[in-house]
């Protein structure tokens, strides 16, 4: 019976907080969500308290915590990895996909399909040392922009979900990046505009090669996928790298939706995706997309008590 | 100056604490560079002083935290296990290498070999959920007995290991298990012996696959190596699941050997080897050991300045 009172009482007046810890959300449903499901989790009269350890919490990065068009953020640093390393490659002029990229030729790149990809990826992630490698994209991202929107990349992370995110943590919720982009390419900047540390930022990989230089060890980068952290990778990731199921899962395309539902096996847990619905502010996209497909589990979503974020209404500013 | 002073003064006697924080430990050189260590690690006056964020200490755990002989306790876990399956399995009475484990044929079961060996693994470690193997060990873990000691193998662990953990922590150390061993086989208990949390065990892993069974997402263990945590495997693994650099290391044998360079790497790092030197009370083993050998790891400890604990010296218990 109080149990059942804290329920009626305290976790749905969650809204009355005199200091708003998600002061760039709309009141909204999907708000009301989220400061419900927070208020109970660490409430222990609540019958959906959730004991602290086993406060974990996993978000998707592109397009859930930072923006993703008009390409993944990582592809635009490859492609500026190119121009770079040019100099030191001069046979690049006459060979594709390189001459494509160096001319900004966008159908020539597209022409080049996977295998292009593949081969822009191999020169630009492998063949250095993991602390190489750290160096070039702690370069890059303080100094590189947005091709469009002429910003630095760091600045086009979500305030909304930035205020999420140390709500959830001042609530004794451990808060993971499980991502389908590089681990390492990742874990050089999440600490610092995220807040999220090396040891809770996990995603795909290269495989690695230990070795002795001159009797120093170091870890080279191979031309070689060790893991793909997308759709039934992001279960086997969190298997693997957390070994506890998550109880709040944050994702925005269908590339989450095995992770959305992995979390959703247990009761009392929370399933929230990013809808990007603002074309103004953003980029409006989601069934047709190129990249950041969602369709699947938008359907899936919306026939269960899943949250589903509105980016144009329930978001009051998009960037910090 | 200042740091100076404090190197020569508080770092050097730092073995005047009232209370002990490991009384299981004689007062030995190894007791001392660990208690220094930790000392000067904490204390930001000085030299060595490191950062809380960076307090990584890693820990093998077969022979460095609970004891591997006669056979890593894991592959006695498979041994038990074809036995409990052996009723499911009529077959298994004229087939090697389960014969020989049925009939405890020490002889039968050497000479199967290797391969005899993946088979014994992939029938007690594959072929069933994540949730199903995590309830197998446990259920083993509460009720096996080690074979000559009689004991369970959960009181097979070192006590003066358990104060270090607890000691470490105290003073702002994350914990972890890098281990040969399974990941899956170590986090059933890892936490409730050792206080090690699951996101903090890692270790060697076969390959999962996420199902959806009657619309209930499960992972299925295959018969197939993901990921060998050992030797060069260790740095790897600690590149991958942590992403930050050890600044502790604690290890038993060559298969530690990368992991203890690699955190050697740093400056103002502690690398501990946990020498098997008491036949009476534990085993006794190292340079010509068939698990667990220590030679080359040994030498170049004994060539550097790392610290080797010398366990019949240098711990009054072995065991809780």
């Amino acid at each position: 019976m109080k149990q059942l009172l804290c329920a009626l009482v305290l976790c749905f007046t969650s809204m009355t907080w005199a200091d708003d810890p998600l002061p760039s959300w709309e009141e909204s449903p999907s708000k009301e969500a989220i400061v419900n499901f927070v208020k109970c989790a660490t409430n222990d009269g609540c019958i959906k308290y959730i004991e602290p350890e086993n406060r974990i919490a996993v978000f998707d990065n592109d397009g859930t915590l930072w923006s993703e068009q008009p390409a993944y953020f990582q592809l635009l640093f490859a492609l500026d990895r190119i121009k770079a390393m040019a100099a030191d490659h001069p046979e690049w002029k006459e060979q594709q996909p390189f001459k494509a990229v160096l001319e900004n030729d966008r159908e020539a790149l597209l022409a080049a399909g996977k295998e292009g990809l593949l081969k822009i990826m191999a020169v630009t992630h492998s063949g250095m040392t993991t602390d190489e490698f750290s160096e070039i994209v702690r370069d890059w991202i303080k100094t590189a922009k947005h091709p469009t929107l002429q910003k630095p990349y760091t600045e086009l992370i979500y305030q909304p979900m930035l205020e999420l995110l140390d709500y959830l943590r001042a609530n004794g919720f451990k808060t993971y990046i499980i991502s389908g982009g590089g681990i390492d390419f990742l874990r050089v900047w999440a600490e610092e505009i995220y807040g999220i540390p090396p040891e809770q930022v996990f995603g795909s990989s290269v495989k690695v090669k230990y070795e002795e230089r001159n009797g120093e060890p170091v870890l080279v980068r191979l031309p070689e996928i060790n893991f793909i952290d997308d759709k039934e990778g992001k279960p086997v990731g969190i298997h693997q790298f957390i070994g506890r199921p998550p109880v709040a899962a944050f994702g925005n395309s269908d590339g989450d939706f095995e992770m959305l539902k992995w979390t959703a096996r247990q009761e009392n847990t929370l399933q929230v995706i990013i809808h990007h619905t603002d074309g103004k502010r953003e980029f409006a996209y989601d069934r047709e997309s190129h990249i950041g497909q969602l369709n699947e589990a938008l359907d899936y979503a919306n026939e269960h008590d899943w949250t589903v974020v509105d980016m144009k209404k329930d978001w009051k500013v998009i960037y910090p």
